[in-house]
Parts: C-alpha cells; sequence; structure tokens
C-alpha cells in the first residue's frame, strides 16, 4: 500500500502554488506559477532518487532506472497545469500519485524491471493554449512541432516563445521516446462513481471531442439608433446557435454532451452591436459516427442561423480527438488490481479528455479514475477525499508494479 | 456661413489623435489620448480667445464672452470622447462644430448679447464607463457625483482616479452654471436623413432607454464529464435571453430597439462551463410606456429562462433616461434656420442618447442632426460628407446668433 498522507501533503504543497481565489488554483501553462509548480515536481523526484528529461515541448519525464537495461520504461503521469479556475486535484494527483508510486516502491525496496518514468505533460488543459492535450499530442504525432509552438494564448502569446521564456524548453525531441505502456490516475471529473458508490473506476473507453471556433461576422452599429431591419447581427446568432447546441446534444442522449465555455464579442461594448462574435462548441460523446454526425449538424445549423441574419459565418477546429479504446492487458490489470486491493470498482469511460488518450496511439495505455464530490471539476471546488486518493494511487501502484515487473 | 474646409480640417485633426485600427478612433473616456484630444481642443478656443473652465466631472467649459453682463450663456456642445472602435465624427463634428461658430462669429466680427460656452462633455460614450452621458447626467442632477466617481472600467478602474491620472479633474461644482439655452449638433448615426434625402435632421425628440445588465450564475463546471442533466449552463440561458430580447423588440414594432453588445464569460475557457455570465441589455424607443413594458417584459420572461435551468440571475439598471421633448422655441429656431439657408429638412427623433437630453432637464435645449453613409456609426467606418458637416454648422450658427442675439 502506499503513503496516503505523504501523498496528501504533496497535494496540498502544491497546490499552495498558483492559488486560486477560492480555494482552488490558478495555474496555467507556462505561467510563472508553472514554472513554480514544476521546480518543486524536480526536486521531489530528485529527492526520490530520479534524473529528468525535459523535451522541445516542455514535458517533464522523471526515470527511475530498471533492472533490465534493454527494457523500454513504464511511464504513469498526467500534468501539473490547471484551469484560471480550477481545482487541486484535476490532473496532479496523477503526476503526484506517480510520485507516491516510485516512493513507496523505493520505501519497499521494489526494483522494477522496466524503468518507471514520472510523467508531467506539458498543457493539458488547453485553457490558456488550445488545444487541450497538445504536448501529448505532439509526442504521438499528432500535431507538428511547429503547430504546437504557434498557438496562441488570448493576448496572442505563442506557446514557443512562452515556453522560452519560463525557462522549461528542454532539448529531447519530442516523441523520441518509446514507451512498454502508459498509466494515468486522474479523477473522474463527472458523478458516476460516487453516485455508485465506486472506489475504483477502470476506464475501458475515453469519448471523443470537437471543439468548433466560431467566427461570426455582423456589422458593428449603433444599439440605439440603428433600426431592427437594418441589424446584422452576430451576437444574435451566437444566442441562437447556443440553444441549437443544447439541442442537438439533447437530441443524442444518452451518452452526449454539447457546450460553449468561451465568448468574446468584439469591440464588446454595451451600446455596439458586435462586429465580431468568436465563440467554441464542445462536442463530446464515445461513439465516432455519432460525433462527426453532431458536428455535422452544428456546422449545417449555424451556417443556416447565420444565413438567415446576413451573418457571416466561418467554423475552425481547434480541437480534436477520436473515441478511444485503452489497451485490455493494461484495463484488466487495473480490475485485477482493485480486486486485490479489495476497492469496490466498475468500468467507465471518461468524460474528459487525458494525455492517455494520444499516449493511447503510441503505446499500451489505459487509466484509473477516483471519484470527485459531486461530479465538479473546472471549479475551485473541486474536492475529493484522502480515502479516493489513496485508493486510486494503490491501484496505479499494483498495476504499474504489474507491469514493469519485478 | 460656415468656413467648411476649416471646419473639415479640424475634424481629421482631432482624428489623428486616439487612431483607431480602421481609419476611426479610439479615444476613449479618460485615457491618455483623450487628454491628448482635450489639450488640442484647448489650444483651439484659446486661440479664438475663449477661457476655460472645467468642472469635477472633467467637462470643458470654453467661454466666448458676451455684451450684456447679466446675460446667461448660450451652450453649444457634444463630447470628443470615442468607443473603442468608433467614428471620427460622432461627438467630435458637435464640439468642432461649435468651435466654428465661434471662430465665424470671429471671422465676421459677431458680438452676442449672450455669451457662448462652447462645450466638451466628459464621457459621453459610456463604452469605458456606464452609464452613457455621465458628465451631463451629473450636471443635470441626475447623479450624484460620488455615484459617477464610483463607475468602474472592466479593469476596475474608477471614474474618479482615471480623471485625477489624467489631470482633468477641475475645481467648477457640477451644475453650478446656469443655461440660457443649449445646442447641440450630431450626426444622425441613423438611416433616416440619407434614405430620405434630406441635408438637416430638425430633432423634436430623442427615445428613452435602459440599460439592463444581467449576471446570471451557473456552476462552472467539466465541459466533457458533465453530463446535460447536471448542468446548470449559465451561458445557454443568455442564448435564450437575446433570442427573447429580439422577440420583445420585434413585438413592439414600429419605434424600438433592443440587442445586447456586451458579453462577459467566467472563467471564459473553452472546456469550462461558465460560472458567470454578465452582460448588458439595450432596449429604446420613444414611447416611455412601451419602454418600460419592454423591459418588464425582459426582466419577467429572463427570470422565468433561468429558473427553467437552474440559472440564478439578477439584473441591475446601469442606464436610463426616458423619453425627451426638446424645446419648442429652439425646434424653431433650427427649422428657421435650415429654411433661409435653404437647406432641405424634416422633423426626426433621435435614435441614440445624447448630452442634450440631460441638459433639456435643466434648461431650453435642442439638437440639429446631419446624415451619415448607410446610417452607420459607432463602427470605425463611420463617415459623412464634407457638405453635410457644414451644412449642420450652417444651421448650428444661425440657431445660435438666433438664440445669443445680436
Ligand atoms: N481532464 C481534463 O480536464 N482535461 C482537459 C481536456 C478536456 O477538456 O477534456
Ligand atoms: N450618441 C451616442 O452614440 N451616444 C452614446 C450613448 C448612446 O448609447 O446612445
Amino acid at each position: 500500500r502506499i503513503n496516503g498522507d505523504r501523498l496528501w501533503d504533496s497535494l496540498m504543497d502544491m497546490a499552495r502554488i498558483g492559488p486560486g481565489i477560492a480555494g482552488g488554483c490558478n495555474r496555467q501553462t507556462l505561467t510563472d506559477e508553472d514554472a513554480e509548480g514544476r521546480k518543486l515536481f524536480q526536486t521531489w523526484c530528485e529527492e526520490a532518487g530520479m534524473t529528468m528529461g525535459v523535451d522541445k515541448m516542455g514535458t517533464m519525464f522523471m526515470t527511475r532506472p530498471g533492472t533490465d537495461p534493454d527494457a523500454l520504461p513504464v511511464y504513469v503521469g498526467s500534468h501539473l497545469d490547471t484551469q484560471p479556475t480550477g481545482g487541486k486535484y484535476d490532473g496532479v494527483l496523477g503526476v503526484l500519485g506517480a510520485l507516491e508510486v516510485v516512493r513507496t516502491m523505493n520505501d519497499l525496496g521494489i526494483k522494477t524491471k522496466h524503468p518507471i518514468v514520472v510523467t508531467n505533460w506539458a498543457n493539458e488543459e488547453g485553457a490558456r493554449f488550445a488545444p487541450a492535450m497538445l504536448a501529448s499530442g505532439v509526442f504521438a504525432g499528432v500535431h507538428s512541432l511547429d503547430y504546437a509552438y504557434g498557438r496562441k494564448d488570448q493576448e496572442g502569446l505563442t506557446y514557443g516563445d512562452e515556453l522560452k521564456r519560463i525557462g522549461w524548453d528542454g532539448a529531447e525531441e519530442v516523441g523520441a521516446r518509446k514507451m512498454h505502456a502508459y498509466y494515468e490516475l486522474h479523477i473522474e471529473q463527472g458523478p458516476i462513481l460516487e453516485a455508485e458508490g465506486k472506489d475504483i473506476g477502470v476506464v475501458t473507453h475515453c469519448q471523443g471531442l470537437w471543439w468548433l471556433e466560431f467566427t461570426l461576422t455582423g456589422k458593428e452599429a449603433h444599439t440605439g439608433s440603428t433600426p431592427m431591419s437594418m441589424r446584422v447581427n452576430a451576437g444574435l446568432a451566437m444566442g441562437r446557435i447556443l440553444e441549437m447546441v443544447q439541442e442537438v446534444a439533447m437530441s443524442e442522449q444518452p451518452g452526449a454532451v454539447g457546450g460553449v465555455g468561451q465568448v468574446n464579442f468584439s469591440p464588446n461594448s454595451r451600446n455596439v452591436l458586435p462586429g465580431t462574435v468568436i465563440f467554441t462548441v464542445d462536442i463530446r460523446t464515445p461513439d465516432l459516427e455519432k460525433l462527426n454526425r453532431m458536428r455535422a449538424k452544428i456546422e449545417a445549423e449555424a451556417a443556416s442561423i447565420c444565413d438567415g441574419l446576413g451573418v457571416g459565418c466561418s467554423v475552425e477546429a481547434v480541437g480534436h480527438f477520436d473515441p478511444v479504446t485503452f489497451a485490455p492487458e493494461l484495463v484488466d490489470n487495473v480490475r485485477k488490481a482493485a480486486e486485490r486491493l479489495g476497492y469496490s470498482h466498475m468500468n467507465i469511460i471518461s468524460g474528459a479528455g487525458h494525455d492517455a488518450c494520444w499516449a493511447a496511439k503510441v503505446a499500451p495505455a489505459t487509466m484509473i479514475m477516483c471519484p470527485c464530490v459531486g461530479g465538479l471539476s473546472h471549479n475551485e471546488a473541486e474536492e475529493i477525499s484522502r480515502d479516493w486518493a489513496a485508493a486510486g494511487t494503490d491501484v496505479l501502484f499494483h498495476a504499474v508494479v504489474e507491469t514493469a515487473g519485478i
């Protein structure tokens, strides 16, 4: 069993870096707070005897050597970056849980055949730089390094420049490493495990996603002196599209979601009808055919809504992954570990995207989930219990030892 | 007749201060650009023999003395502040047109009984600090100075602090001055005069306004892992309210408008359902009863939309004026001046709010409008012809001389 108190203390220590305003965290990708969190994590890993590699995307690979010089490493990790108003556990549990696995191996004098690499993937959230899971995506060959370096935040700063600025631009070619397997522990971020009273989610799949960034072009005009008949109202078109996205998602129940988290009006002045409205639609479902049908429906209906108002409409896909099926032998390892340890468990499909989804393209991969209170995540009030964290990390420990071999 | 070329040159000179990105201006209230524009205007007025007074709201009063020591001044003006992506004429024509009236009086050696006070009202647009027409509102006793000083921009900076920062916090008590009459020349900002082929709008009324700032409270949550049934979606509520505002405005045709220019999501991240959505509804009509009926309908329907989604809804009125009837004797002066000068004219109701609306509370007041291309305003592409500007200023000159007496 891992040391639940030590794990919890580390979670709380990390949460003090980039504190939020309501008990959570604001440690966004490539900010000074991100750099500070990385430094602390590096120190902990080095104290646990690991050595660091950093790739050109800024992903941190902390290696505990194995006993077989020819064996590929087992990678275990997640991400330390957070949403602007994020919780203390989303991503962090997976990274510090992996560190706890190594610390426990050290305590117990366990030597594994395969090396263990505790991994902190860069820019998982995609909050500052879309898309999410950017560094693992480059690692898996889904995106080019140039594409990733050119991604911009809302101030127009690029990923490449900001990575240099915080001093975490490593030398390693991205994706040069080969993995024996990849495990990721994560909080569920949804309500199912808690509602079902299960300690462990055995993650069999991850639902697919499209992020559709709409740019609507209206006619900037005075809200008072412009008659209704002369308006080219991009804000109204946005309002109608939000309702339509809701209807499309509801028509595809069960097992589909759709919503909008980001909306930017320009010039965003009370008495000016917006010239431009930019917003991102997020749609997900585990069914590939349904996912693409939803996208097609939304784009077609948005075009017709905009046509009806004379509003210009362009769409760019700024994030995408197909639904993922995780490696059955690793999924089995997770299930068996939960059983061996006496934790209640159930199969679950991940609602959120994770670095494991991209790792699954280049290696056998899977995930372990633990419950979170009220299914709440991407909220500073995100909460888990000490026991849930320990149970998930216990299962991670057993599954990793199984795969890494003694 | 006034000097149309001199007027035009001054308009172009002023437009170079706080240039926009597409041919217009960004000279928002109490910015460094605003200070620079004020300085230039002050210099021009002093060259024309006027002396300056500045009140505690930062409004500039430039006085040309009259011949009768007991006669109250005739005020003539508008505003030099602009929208973030504003035009070169909205407000500016009224201020520099008033300056041109004085320059023409100087050229022709005209001395008036009543002094002339060319006025640059502070914060007319309300883009940076709501509500619009803030300084004239304090002047007319509609708002207190404390209220005005406490108004905040989107960065949280206050009017009072920013006024001090740019060094235009004058010593005069706001509203201490008494007016014999108030005239304001302005571009129409709507399509009617151009469509009807008229040079001059004789402004008889101004429509009333409500700015309703909605704060919707949802539950910040993950866009992927939060099932549709668990969402408390403030963004969706906003979308439905935008559609409803459109329907309310359409149901009150003709003679009513409604729309939304400003929307702010928080935390505004692609994969987070917003915890808070703040936006401002702008409704206007010349009919007081209709105006208040629209407000009541919108608030009631918004409450029911939010209830249906479990979203919290609070509303604050951040801007308001009742419909205004301008002083008949001044309106007559304007009409007679247009006739005397041979300009085509028609009666018109102002669609936008103006400082004249508040001045009308404390003195006989009216306005003169000239056409603008395509009815476009609050847009950098706002355009007028040199002839339209000259015609409007000619009429202003004649009307002011009539009221100020020779
Ligand atoms: N786990 C998580 O919140 N990842 C962010 C990417 C996503 O939106 O699913
Ligand atoms: N004239 C003008 O655009 N004033 C701004 C206040 C309003 O929105 O009507």
